[in-house]
């Protein structure tokens, strides 16, 4: 009886030291204490397979693509990047407190508009896909629009048991594929970044692809467009997009190395916790709940490169 | 017996008609049929005594005040605006995806910062007010933050029956008084505007004065300031306040005539509903449901001034 109780003691005292390793100092309550706290398995690299580079003339926006949740509109994207498809092509599109859009300005004009050579000009909507088999940390807090909301390999995501359908959310930042009127009319030819007020009307009705996860500011502070939903209506207003680069296609000095916060962590679920309630004292009243666009992704440069084998 | 059903006929007729009369046509379903149907009476002018002119290089973003939330601020924003305390002074932060503050760059150095004459420098918070006596349209949809949300007087709002207790919604384009620690540190001597995704978490933590009703774009697309939480580092990255003004001391001829749709007809209802489900026939899923956030307030200029006396 007494050994049972003794070994019990290890087990517990292990799993304790166990758990202690991983969590953090008690006193990390606010999010620039629990970053500063975080440890190296809180972090993962940004994949340069899944990442594009927007090169803008006033600098680089930074997109992590979301192939388990949109697969073949990713690869069509990739695809059109790397047949230079968008290098050349415009900023057409500005409203305020919705999107930036990007694209051709003469889509419309089949005689002038860009010739896409081996990626394909539409492709079947990926709006949902099936709940099941797709990892998801659920938030604790009720939304507004989705039975249920939470986090799917660092993206805001929200999924539905009895339908089995699962799909990101327009969060500040999300990136999705424009489409007209035909669900399946989009494939990535024009792309939209969330810059207001997460328009979550839109969920599951365009696909989303991705999301911003660096220099999100050079589209949010671009003059919105003056003509109808937000469209530039004059060539000169448009701002050129100088290349769209697929990040694995540059040489490592090129990239951005950047690291971003899991989403599946104890860590992870502390910082959420840590803007549910904050602690800093400016606060006089605790939320006690958050919203699933109000939970920030920590995005960091990388501290130090990996010796190189 | 004929003759009572005659003249319940007679009642039933009437009242149709009557009902009829503010009644849109059955065919305006989506935002933009209802706006065109919409009746005279569900507009109601800008008050210019409860206005403000922010004029700036850019153009004049303009705030409609809310005295009813916020009492002593209104009072004392005004009594600032009327000594002429902002003119001159500066927009000191932008932080992409939160807020754009403005107020007196030296407002920490005693000796040099903008003197306050006859308005009070700071007051008590009014980060709430008793849900009781407030007029209140609830929106019938869950919110995350708040057990009940709305609109007052046209304003994003939320309340507590438990606690009695209403407060504004940091909705986009929001405007709010900052504050240091203390709660009662604030005042209307620095001004902020929500320019992304609602920091709901802000409710209840600063006093809200008002919203912007024209002109955020001049705001939202401000350059992200470099220092923390976005202030401008240097004072040339500051952009100045020409002035501000209280609409009502502006002769009329120099006022900016907007009308605001109210926010307590069937109108506006019908017009939540046409963004709770979207008939476009774009949409090819119905979001069910709508965010306090994501309900348009409409503003148009007037179309016409009433003829003078």
């Amino acid at each position: 009886m007494k050994r049972a109780i003794f070994f019990s003691l290890i087990t517990w005292c292990v799993e304790s030291v166990a758990i202690a390793k991983v969590r953090l100092p008690p006193k990390a309550v606010t999010m620039r204490e629990i970053l500063a706290a975080s440890n190296p398995e809180d972090w993962r690299p940004l994949d340069p397979n899944r990442t594009l580079y927007l090169e803008l003339s006033s600098g680089r926006v930074v997109i992590e693509l979301a192939p388990e949740q949109a697969p073949n509109h990713v690869a069509n994207i990739e695809a059109l990047t790397r047949e230079k498809y968008f290098d050349g092509l415009a900023i057409l599109r500005a409203q305020d407190n919705y999107v930036v859009q990007w694209g051709d300005p003469k889509a419309d004009d089949k005689a002038k508009r860009r010739p896409i050579v081996r990626a394909k000009p539409m492709l079947k909507a990926e709006f949902v896909r099936p709940s099941s088999g797709m990892p998801f940390t659920p938030l604790d807090d009720r939304d507004t629009y989705a039975p249920e909301v939470g986090f799917s390999n660092g993206f805001p995501a929200a999924r539905d048991a009895k339908s089995n359908q699962a799909w990101l959310t327009h969060c500040y930042g999300m990136v999705g594929a424009g489409r007209d009127e035909d669900a399946d009319s989009g494939g990535g030819t024009e792309l939209y970044v969330v810059i207001g007020h997460a328009p979550r009307h839109l969920d599951r009705n365009v696909t989303l692809v991705g999301r911003v996860v660096s220099g999100i500011e050079l589209l949010s502070t671009m003059p919105r467009g003056g003509g109808a939903m937000g469209f530039y209506e004059q060539e000169k207003d448009r701002l050129p997009i100088l290349s769209v680069k697929v990040a694995a296609d540059l040489p490592e000095n090129e990239r951005s190395h950047l690291e971003l916060m899991r989403t599946d962590t104890p860590t992870f679920a502390k910082l959420i916790e840590s803007r549910r309630n904050r602690k800093e004292s400016w606060y006089k009243v605790q939320a006690g709940h958050i919203e699933i666009c109000n939970v920030p992704l920590p995005v960091r440069v990388k501290a130090q490169l990996a010796p190189k084998p």
